[in-house]
């Protein structure tokens, strides 16, 4: 399954980049299959896995915040691996050009 | 912390009323607090309690499609237990008026 | 169509109350049906008033903030009016019992 | 603004790929600056340009489906232009290595 998700903390500035990078740490060194997008970070595996990443990703964000937000959109399609890379091609193919990524 | 999911079947009908009530017995009979509303339900514990509600859901809707996504929200406030029921008081409060629920 | 938003500030503390309550008055003045629950404001009509509202709600917040983040999820769907009320009651004519609202 | 897109149709068959492809022929030839991922798509600009496109994008779907749902996420953020670009490099930047894209 394809997971995007994304971690804001409410209330302390609305600078959050230094937050988002140790996150961002995790995420790179999780081994986990990624794209990082200016909105958030598309991962791909099973539920298990992906969910693990995702509350150790929120639960580092709450060390030092008091509230915090987190969105999850899953898209499970059966029998589509790599849909990481696919998915994009995919659409590519059938528009006959390339995309802005 | 409250999280707010829907589970949504792509590819077998645009009534999907039939899929949606078996999740939804399946979160009523948990045990864990919850609010259904138009668009969503909002269920209120700890991460591991309710990540593996939703995953029982995601998981009963699976079996039957070929194709389901799952949109999750979470508010983690620390220190702020029962804002299944306080969160909308207090803005009722705050506004001096009841809203419509 | 049907419309779940949520308009949450970034950077101005965690108790982001006073300005979710400046936003809903601006909803329950606005005459368009709604219902709000514990993690957004669901609300029924057509996109161009609709979105009129949610941008009068989103600027609104961003008077008095730096950073604001909005989410909003559409469930469109041909020939079927007034769901903020049936959706629900559809879901629990099928399982033959009231759910928690 | 920078705000992510997606616009699924549910009722259609598990496989949307035709459907996405016209959508994102739009977003291609509008002139607004965008970035695709494997779960949206990401553009910036001022409220009533990305909203004309954003409603471009669901009619043009909902024309040959009988149901739709779009999501969108909108980070507003006052006096940062060019975050499609610089949103990534920044977290980069205090992380010290390149992210997967």
């Amino acid at each position: 399954m394809l997971i995007e998700f994304n971690v804001v903390p409410i209330g302390s500035g609305d600078s959050i980049g230094d937050s988002l990078a140790e996150v961002l740490k995790i995420v790179d060194s999780s081994g986990i299959p990624y794209k990082i997008n200016p909105m958030g970070t598309v991962v791909e595996g099973e539920w298990d896995e992906l969910f693990e990443l995702i509350k150790k990703c929120h639960m580092t964000m709450l060390k030092n915040e008091e509230r915090v937000t987190t969105h999850i959109s899953i898209d499970d399609r059966k029998g589509k691996p790599n849909r990481l890379e696919l998915k994009v091609k995919s659409i590519e193919k059938r528009i006959g050009r390339k995309l802005r990524k």
